[in-house]
């Protein structure tokens, strides 16, 4: 069981870097949680199909990290890889990669749980199980295995 | 009548600033934006109580612009000094000014609504007749004028 | 003489709205800062090569505006349209709007200046005449105009 | 040797906020980087001091993570504590936790290296190794003592 990595590439915006000329490292972590919700809808399920399928508000983090290796700039071309794994009964880690000129420029990861209401504490969040084919979706290396939506 | 005006010095954080080394200037609305939430805070009501006291889901925006005198770099010392006024049924206008060095650096306003959730229409945003108290709070350049929670 | 208008789709990001769950304001003018480093990309030349080829560090703002008319939310797909017309000697105005459900929901002006380094004074920014190929290419409603690098 | 630990307190802003009322967690790296800057500053120097005594160009990330154990909402008042150690040549770490109601809710650290400009490679940076009175000031827990500016 390999997992589907998700690819996109994208130009750093000038919005994106500080004074020293190179990506403000919180942005990538902008960049990562975008790119994790482009990866869970190739599921074929989008982000309201997912909250309305399975009562889910988010996938709230965990712990996350990343490592820097090489400084990106305003309007460097880059691609951006992710894939989830690890998963467990309620949490799963998504790892990023960004990579530029072939490179690889920052890597980092997600730890996020599957997250719904608590039916029994109005306002508070409960960790939930992950349901199987959206692990057996992105489990899928080929991406030909989607969720469809009940209606 | 004249406005209460809210005053507050900061500097510039790094991640603040662009390439060019000022602040890139999304940010100014950001710090906008944090400055109206101060203002009406000193009606002595917190967002939490106001939210509750008057059933509003918050103060969106209607329009908002800016005009960029002087650059500010990363570290500066500035102040914002922020007023509301142009009082209409359910809207009003907060004036925001970045001064550096005594100088105007930033003028920028903000019309917003108070605004309520629709009880006609669930999910929907309905602008409410803004509080008498509030707008006599704001409206007391003295700041001694206070709307207290009922509890 | 039209305009040449720049027009990509895109989707609402998580991290761009509230917990009133519509975009946070200043966001949108983050979207608008880089949709217009687009449009001048149209002309054929990269940021990086329109700071060499004509010795400017950046296209800084003086005055801003935005409307907003229809909230957009998480996952939205809009569209964004922008243009820039008002050509002065130095200044231009670039004007954006953002399109969901075929409804305008935000439209907004970035007021800016073509700006170089000061040869007689280090560190200072001053204001350049814009370049006519510039105007030029960004006047051709039909893209066919482009500048080309030098080399 | 125990480390100076800078402490502030803070309200969470409407706009660090997401739809599902808690902060969007890129935004706790916005904050730490910030408290990086106050700690440094407890040094005596300014940012811009310590570029200009010591030729650094600023303190670029290498590797970062966090751990986030309780959702901190809008209008939270939370309390932020950081500290640098782990000090080698020319990197240190600098860890953050941020309080709220006597709880840890957020822990991270920061590894980042002192870095100038190469003087053997134009544009290119330089680790360089973090001045003894750095680090002197940084260990003293009293914050009694202080790097000076030599004018």
């Amino acid at each position: 069981m390999t997992a589907l990595i998700n690819r996109r590439s994208f130009r750093i915006e000038w919005g994106q870097c500080d004074p020293a000329g190179i990506v403000f490292y919180p942005q990538f972590l902008i960049i990562f949680d975008a790119a994790t919700g482009e990866l869970f809808a190739r599921t074929g399920l989008s982000a309201a199909d997912m909250r309305r399928e399975y009562g889910i508000i988010g996938m709230p983090l965990v712990e996350q990290g990343a490592k820097f290796l090489l400084p990106c700039r305003f309007d460097d071309e880059v691609i951006i890889e992710s894939e989830a794994g690890d998963w467990g009964r309620a949490s799963f880690t998504v790892r990023h990669r960004i990579i530029k000129d072939g490179q690889l420029a920052v890597e980092g990861f997600e730890k996020r749980v599957w997250a719904g209401t608590d039916p029994e504490r109005p306002g508070r969040i409960k960790a939930k199980a992950v349901p199987p084919e959206i692990i057996a979706c992105l489990s899928d290396s080929t991406g030909a295995t989607l969720c469809r939506p009940a209606h």
